[in-house]
């Protein structure tokens, strides 16, 4: 079996496991006070080139809603991609954990917004007239829905409207690491140099098997995060549990490798469909995700071989214009991982060319 | 170091750890739909002599919470003993699941209240009086905050009122095995057949990592459940992280082998610590904790000695009547753990003694 | 002054006055149970040919919360047009009464939306799938933002999809009589007999001071109401200030002749508007709403001469392809009532011809 | 019939009702911005010898849980009588408006509590210790549940431990101009100058139909009140309907006319009860309410003379020590208002002697 439908089927990496056993037995402090999840703090610090407030959680949903709830009053607007995952994957999540805050979606191609679309729907919704819900922040997803990125220079420009509108940039990075080696840049390149004040940065589908850090680059805005978690049932008692993974993922670059070696996988995967004759990949591979529309008697043929991947969304509003799935047609989601093997990226091409 | 503030300062036993990295490497479905949490569903409904809907959460909190959710509208009065977990120790949490019910603390002795104090308590919240939040659900905490149990008649006269009113019955079972090891019944008895509908059924303090199961017996009561989890950011994706730990937890007994160890390593300590002069147990010892007022060099002693206990709330309601800490006194609370060694219980109890 | 901004800027009708007057000063049972608010109850049913349950409140906003609330759970979505009011300008009250149920918006021309773009969307949010939130009710306003309407049987068509996925249907009716007025049709047509469930019934802006009734077709689905509604703090002591006005509002149809002058003012208006060059009006003026677009320099002359009318706003996605409103000219929304009077629309066109 | 269940089963006062039929037709601003809703702003202004903040709502229970939102996170305690309004009587209001913070009650005698009451409490819930809520903000009743008043100097005093733990103190000033008369003071005295920061001013039970004003002594707490109120469904459209009350309200000291009447009235009552044989008070009337326990005949024949009291709980807390009210007895709130007349009371006092 060749389970390609999502980088959360895997288990976690050697190193973290062991991580998770060696932190095991000695007494430590409780809800995250542990000297796993301090350590782990003053890594990110170092990595992210400046002092941040850190805090650990067990899924991304619960990092992105408690990011957007540090930000987001009740009445207040959040701005993201209108098929973005805090939009349309966390069952209303970020509604729980704002107390009932509007997320306003934008539209656009390949999962991404521009600044112009951003400032264009900020401006529906009049600073200081009651009726409206008041702009808070903008979210954007590193890597997208849509497996795609944005340029340090288009997450700039949304970070500029940002400020001149006064709210707050969040970073959906659920697949940071992707993201942050396609680009090739440093960490606080990504991040804060380019305007962003609050991070998700996924480590589960990563190697980890359950770990998220929301990072705040203004401390400030972190003042109530503790109790807004514990509220949420998101602060370990065990906290170990959390500090050792992201201790043990930040460890000789772990992090970086996983994701390095994903990335090619998917290279691999996405230049072999190219070369097949009716499969169309609607968006550019740009991190660990391949999309590929393909004649249904391919698909049937990779199923039958116990190839697995997940059936994508025909709707998408983040299609290329005139583009369609036909009836005999499937549309296909395949993500690698840090455990994804280069024979079985082969395995599955030869599979597709054989249909 | 001993450190015997909780039960969740240390880490978890070694079939846990085994466990969670046996089920490492192979693709699992995720969130929550792997074989290992199916199969502890099974494995719990044979515990339990009866089809159960069993969901897997990382947190105590959040199991509570959730549990209380099924059962009581925004608009509803759950009733609680005023210091129980979900009134005081939560943050809040209970009020953010159940989008602002009501907690009403009831008062009583050792953690505990009657079923004619629930009664007295309810009758406050007269049913279709719009003004009134209304009554929906119970819950009793077995281990109480005092270390306390209740028995099982207790248990059947408070079920017997909560369905004359026809609200529900959960029990905060975050320390279940260890009442279920003292009262020597089987986990039938304590639960389902004495009333209960909703069991919050911990593992994290007895062993696992992160690890709760809430379970219903009337598996009706969990049909938006997973979308209470879900919009909470508590489900999972690699959800064979908790069904791994659930299943070894109940594999070979584990669990009650370790609450076994729990409460006779409390047992050892309640009695040494009866047999020093100027030692005072406002609450009888039935699990695995032990709340000691004693002289405050007495408990500096053991503080030098690097033997950590918690230190426990003078103002507690549930005080023996006329009890009082007094100034030159210290109030403790030791919690016993499967990872106490009976040599460590020594060394406190000599340490006691000696001060 | 003429001020035609909304048709909220004037007082009540006379009669409505009276009624309050004459409802004053027996001893009344508090909390809705007055006598009035019954018989506004019982006259609704004759009016809608059928026994509702009825319940007032003081404003819009909290008679759509309340009727959607009673619909969608939390993890509930509701389908609505992206300009619709519930989504734009109640500052997020829909979330708040639903504890984060999630509006998804629907585009479409003149604030309308069609069945097939409601059955597009609502396959957005599979059933069952817990990521999504689940499709609970669709809302259409008659008179729409826009101020046009929906036909019968473009009403039947969205009910029938709604039937298909199993969803309510809300009719946000804060224009319900000029609706009714424009169409022609009884009120039973118009709601229950087209497949509404739930309809805001508004008195406010046709002559009321502050009056809304939530009527449900089905009283199962109100079975909750009175706990929503006094929870929200909209439930009057003195019930018999909104028992009046909605019993002097139906009496001798003084609801159906007052959205008759409104609608035949803004008729008078409009039509001559179309006889005016340089006036254009993006959507018909189908009930008591006249939106145009004009140069810049007679927009300052209406003003000048002391004719207010509510800027509109530029950035509508119901605008017909292609219209845009250019730099020197304004987007005006007038607003006729029943106490609008012919006079002043003849002065409006006066002036605005003269510019 | 003579009613006194309650001040809130009369209508308002003629000169209330004339102001409504006057403010009437001439347009004026929406949404609170009319001219009647400023100039009481002004004039309260002037009344409370202080620039205040305030907004005028529809219901007591909208006044206070609004008032109790502008001080408390989601996270927060409001510390409050166990019986108080805002606990028991409001379905859960204020955990809905501060989206689920807890109301902590505290004991004590006649609906009131002591300064040291509130700092055990508030001592029970430390600050920054994550498990716990934090404490936010006071809240206590003057008149009180049970018809009791605070004096200034208990005011005084409660108020100084909210500023030493940095707390809040709000006023539910439901029948405050009952309270204002009988202490005698200024309006200032009873509340800013005491240490309140924020008044729920009741009109609706003193004379208006549907009129409470939220008073902010600091402007800047009021930062967000708008947002809150307009997202609650709680901003008039035509909010002339609530200025045109207040202003009514308050000029030629209508308010204070009214309550005096009342007080004077329940003052009649009492003093007549006192001298019925059988008829005990368990609290002092001490503004506008008499609670009466006295044996069942009595109160049958009151019933069949048609004079209505309201039944009152025999649970209270707030009782006496030793107080019990027997099988064969009825416990009775009696509440006069503006309306109430003096032969009213005779014929009360008068069937009472009688049975």
């Amino acid at each position: 079996m060749i389970n390609l439908a999502s980088d959360n089927v895997v288990g976690a990496s050697r190193e973290i496991l062991d991580a998770i056993a060696a932190a095991n037995m000695a007494p430590e402090a409780s809800y995250g006070a542990d000297r796993f999840s301090r350590e782990a703090e003053a890594r990110l610090s170092q990595i992210f080139e400046r002092d941040v407030k850190m805090f650990l959680v067990a899924t991304g949903t619960a990092a992105n809603s408690l990011a957007l709830a540090a930000f987001t009053p009740p009445w207040g607007a959040v701005f993201c991609h209108e098929e973005s995952h805090i939009a349309d994957d966390e069952c209303g999540a970020p509604e729980m954990f704002t107390a009932g805050a509007k997320l306003v979606g934008i539209r656009g191609f390949a999962g991404k917004f521009s600044a112009d679309d951003l400032e264009h729907t900020i401006k529906r919704f009049p600073r200081g007239v009651v009726k409206a819900v008041q702009p808070s922040l903008v979210s954007l997803s590193q890597v997208t829905e849509c497996g795609t990125l944005y340029s340090l220079d288009e997450i700039k420009a949304v970070a500029a409207v940002a400020r001149r509108y006064d709210i707050g940039v969040h970073m959906d990075g659920a697949r940071f690491a992707n993201a942050l080696i396609s680009i090739g840049c440093t960490p606080a390149e990504l991040t804060w140099k380019a305007g962003v004040d609050v991070l998700s940065f996924g480590a589960t589908k990563n190697g980890c098997l359950a770990c998220e850090a929301v990072i705040f680059f203004d401390p400030a805005k972190a003042a109530h995060f503790e109790f807004r978690r514990k509220r949420s049932g998101h602060t370990l008692s065990k906290g170990r549990l959390f500090g050792a993974q992201m201790l043990a993922y930040l460890e000789k670059d772990l992090w970086l490798a996983n994701a390095r070696h994903a990335n090619a996988m998917a290279k691999h995967l996405s230049e072999g469909f190219a070369n097949i004759a009716g499969v169309r990949m609607p968006w550019k591979s740009e991190a660990n995700e391949v999309f590929a529309i393909m004649p249904k008697r391919m698909a049937d043929a990779l199923s039958k071989a116990k190839i697995f991947a997940a059936p994508w969304y025909t709707h998408s509003i983040s299609m290329p214009s005139g583009e369609q799935v036909k009836d005999n047609e499937s549309f296909l989601r395949f993500v690698t991982s840090f455990a994804t093997k280069a024979d079985e990226i082969e395995t599955v091409l030869k599979t597709a060319r054989a249909a």
